[in-house]
């Protein structure tokens, strides 16, 4: 299998999800190799570098894409397997913007108090040890983590006609900001128009689950993804599945609503694929799932469901699809 | 002032905020005219017509515009003074949608229950007593209720290159599905994108706070509207005047954040209107607002803070406009 | 009919509905006159007297009562008919207290950042011209506002041998904060405990809907009461009637589930009431209904939806109670 | 050290955190062997028995207890060290209550719509294997699960002269519903009244996080518990602490609120451990912390925010009290 390598110039980002030309056509298959900047678009480089000065929120999480997905129509599922995410800078960014991110109030929950002070972080990152240093800005405190990296927003077109800011986690996908997007899952989208248009973007070199600040540590990222299309199938909201868990992903506000959402397709899902009644799937998962958290600070909030194959029937999803997915990836030589 | 009458054909009709070619530009000042469908397009006509056999939830809420009104830029007020909203056809429409409205779960508010009976209810209008006739569908129940007309959607073009559809209420106005919006009042937005490219729909010939059962009685509209515009001072969110009140409206969820939003762009509203310090407008609105809760249904929830003017100090927004609006739509032949 | 005057010392006061010792035995029927002092237990006299020294949040909302109503049981329906509520202090006050309110963060809403400034306003009672003195603290700004009086809170021991702070709104009414609890008005509340223990307090001297600031006009009042039990027909959350309305009350969190207790309670009364079909009720009362919000500040938020009687079906409550209320009381000296 | 064994009579049993007299008293120090009912009070034995006939929502999670421990005054901590969890009976219960649960309309999230089928599932235990056995109602399916054992309420009587059913998870801990309360771990709670009033019950013998039908596999459970005071160092909310991880749970409505909570203590509560500068604190929170919803179904929601402890400077927690709790653990003969 080859792989098609694409950097995107500053011009051919894309800052929304819907709305955009495509920059590639691709045939269900390929696998891509791509360049993905970091949700500033780069320009946090020093803790000096203010994202009040530096960072227009209408314009983050530059999207690498969208691509076309050749033969995909509406009805249909997108299948993105995550081959590989490394970093492709020796930094990461951090901020706390003003009115942005979970201990503070927003231009949501909007109150008439003072913003908390704007301040990047800078975290440097050591290759060879496979971690970010976190540098207190108050104190002399330095902690190596280790990089763990996932990408932030993976998304297609809306229907409808909408275009929503890559800012957004929504039914198409976006910007979910969930660490189980992570080199090894596979990722199942419903397609609402022609050729799918997915993109990706905002790669984190890692996260905690709920991104509290609002920004984790951001950074630019080279994602080896194998691209499919499943005729027909499309879940109503993202599913995704790595080597032991299968997983769904809400996001709405309030957040029981995103919790709400994601089980009730993990509880349908499970209902479907193991010939179980709606009920029994209901019970069951109610005792074997994981529920982290994925983001709380995003237009919308992000929770996500997971349960454990190993406590589910035997069963493969999609004919065993992810299998077959890391097989391939083995097979890429970069892997 | 001459009146500028239009009226869409079907393939006229937008169905979001934002991606859509304008089909019209008009000049600040002048008079339109406008028909618009009903949310349903028209499709309702008998209780025997279900929403779920005719109603596309993507495609709801027909928009008649978007219009381009020239000088209009990023940052500057959108102002729109209803001069009349008249009900252009005898019947009117509700229906409790499948998984839609307020007393039934939803896509948001996901549970594995049953929907609610899917139920059409067709409302006679009686021009001459301006009643709308309620008919029970399992009794004999019949009352008359009186037409009180508003538009359910009046919106611009959103920033960041989004396209939103007009189930949506948001920053820029959208379906704020509020009884605020009728003939008399006037309503500031601030201008995204050049033209500012407004749309208006979802006329109701009545409809209660919260709009509980999702649906109003739905009814085509001709609406008189005085298109103006203020360089600069765009607010945040869309704020409305009338004789009596100036109001400001929130959509957003949770329900308490639209209220949060509302209330604090009222504060800041009054603050510097009337030179007043924040915390003491904050104490003074605290004790004369109304807050008549707009939608409970709709994509965000939509809650609506008004004050007195009699209860604040002397003072004007933006010169007197709502009052000059008042006169020059009397001038016209048609009120 | 005799009236039963009631002034409580100070260690006759109550903080909690449930979990106290009635202070007196009533009949159904009886008359009562009762002083409550003001949310603050009078200690805010000037602005110089700041919520942070002189106000411990456990202990606000002292209660004048419970009372014991003589035959109520678990199941029965207590009636509270509001002859006159009248100030009985010259002054009333109102504050900003720290990380309490609306228009900040708050113990629940936890952020980071630091409380609004803790300030406090004192309002000068008029009695001649019935209105309370805004007086600006960082302006010249004054304004004489209509005095519109009415109770934060009344409420009743609740179930399952809880005990709720007098500043928590629930089933058992509370702390509802609605001005609509105002002279005129008759309450339903259902009885959880033998005897209802009911109690009242919290005057507001005026509040805005909303109670954005967290604390209204805050007064010592008189409150004339007639007392009356119906036997069964417990409604599950709070209702009121006056003479053109019925209404009911709902009180949780988020801001949406307030409401659709309230409306879901409102669409059954209504059903129930009429003999409409549920399904009938619900579009009725989506076309008809008034959402004023209470607050958005207590411990849960509470929504009145309230339905015009001229828009509904000829029908009387509880066989005309509260016509037949009215007329008690105009003949009680004191009105 | 000695354990002091507690079996209570079915008289005994507390149904409130707060409003009841202790069963005994307890010093600083001292090991209880407490056994449990499960919530249902084992009256669901078959899948025959329905808790719409057999269950009382107001008389659920009986609690044994509450225990006063000597010493203990407001603004202390108490400390509860579990050395041990054990399933007491043979078999563990769960239900799907009538409108009650997370896939389902409540009387909070209030709807018009029919309730899911009240259905019963009854485990079997195998000691051996340490599973119990999920049997689908509806299919022939049967799935083995790992007993994980954990208490869903661990609680002391709230301030303010409150008293809370044991349905109810707050700043006193209660019914938080994580499955982080299990053996090995050490709760810390601040402590309202004299003698803190502590109580425990509703044990899972497993449960997936949100507890997504309402009920986990209950189960009547024998706890082996070290009681321990730390004077002063009263956390605002519930802390937990095992051998990897500090964590904090915020139990509030809507979600985010919860988890606003948690996070704003751990935060704290980072900062002060370490030394580090609040802002530092979020920012290394943000990108560490696991965020396991605990429960979506109680009358607040449940949250929990971790950190592990190798990811954060060096430091004990109260000098170390855990790892010495976990010594005097070893040192029973009961481990």
């Amino acid at each position: 299998m080859d792989v098609i390598e694409y950097t995107p110039t500053r011009d051919q980002y894309a800052y929304t999800f819907g709305g955009v030309a495509p920059v590639m056509r691709v045939k269900p298959g390929t696998a891509l190799r791509l360049w993905s900047d970091d949700a500033f678009g780069g320009v946090l480089r020093s803790v000096d570098d203010l994202s009040s000065a530096k960072v227009d929120l209408r314009f983050v999480n530059p999207q690498t894409g969208p691509f076309y997905v050749e033969g995909a129509e509406p009805g249909d599922t997108l299948v993105l397997h995550f081959v590989a995410i490394e970093p492709a800078r020796e930094w990461g960014a951090s901020a706390a913007i003003p009115f942005f991110g979970g201990m503070t109030s927003t231009d949501r929950i909007a109150t008439l108090q003072e913003p908390l002070p704007d301040t990047t972080w800078i975290y440097d990152v050591d290759s060879a040890r496979r971690t970010v240093g976190f540098v207190a800005r108050h104190s002399d405190h330095r902690i190596e983590l280790p990089i763990e990296p996932m990408l932030g927003t993976v998304g297609v077109a809306p229907t409808g006609g909408e275009a929503r800011s890559s800012l957004v986690p929504e039914r198409f996908g976006g910007n979910m900001d969930t660490p189980e997007m992570r080199a090894g899952s596979t990722v199942y989208v419903g397609v609402n128009v022609e050729g799918a248009l997915f993109s990706i973007g905002d790669g984190h070199y890692r996260q905690g689950e709920g991104e509290a600040c609002g920004t984790a540590v951001e950074g630019a990222m080279t994602s080896t993804i194998i691209v499919d299309l499943v005729k027909g199938h499309a879940p109503a909201w993202p599913r995704i599945e790595d080597d032991t868990h299968i997983m769904t992903v809400g996001s709405s506000r309030p957040m029981e609503d995103s919790w709400r959402i994601a089980n009730a397709e993990l509880v349908r899902w499970v209902s479907l694929l193991h010939g179980m009644h709606v009920m029994d799937a209901y019970q069951l998962c109610s005792q074997i799932t994981q529920v982290p958290v994925a983001n709380v600070v995003d237009a919308n909030y992000s929770v996500v469901v997971k349960a454990a194959k190993a406590l589910l029937p035997t069963g493969d999803v999609l004919g065993g699809l992810h299998a077959d997915l890391r097989a391939r990836a083995r097979s890429l030589g970069t892997v």
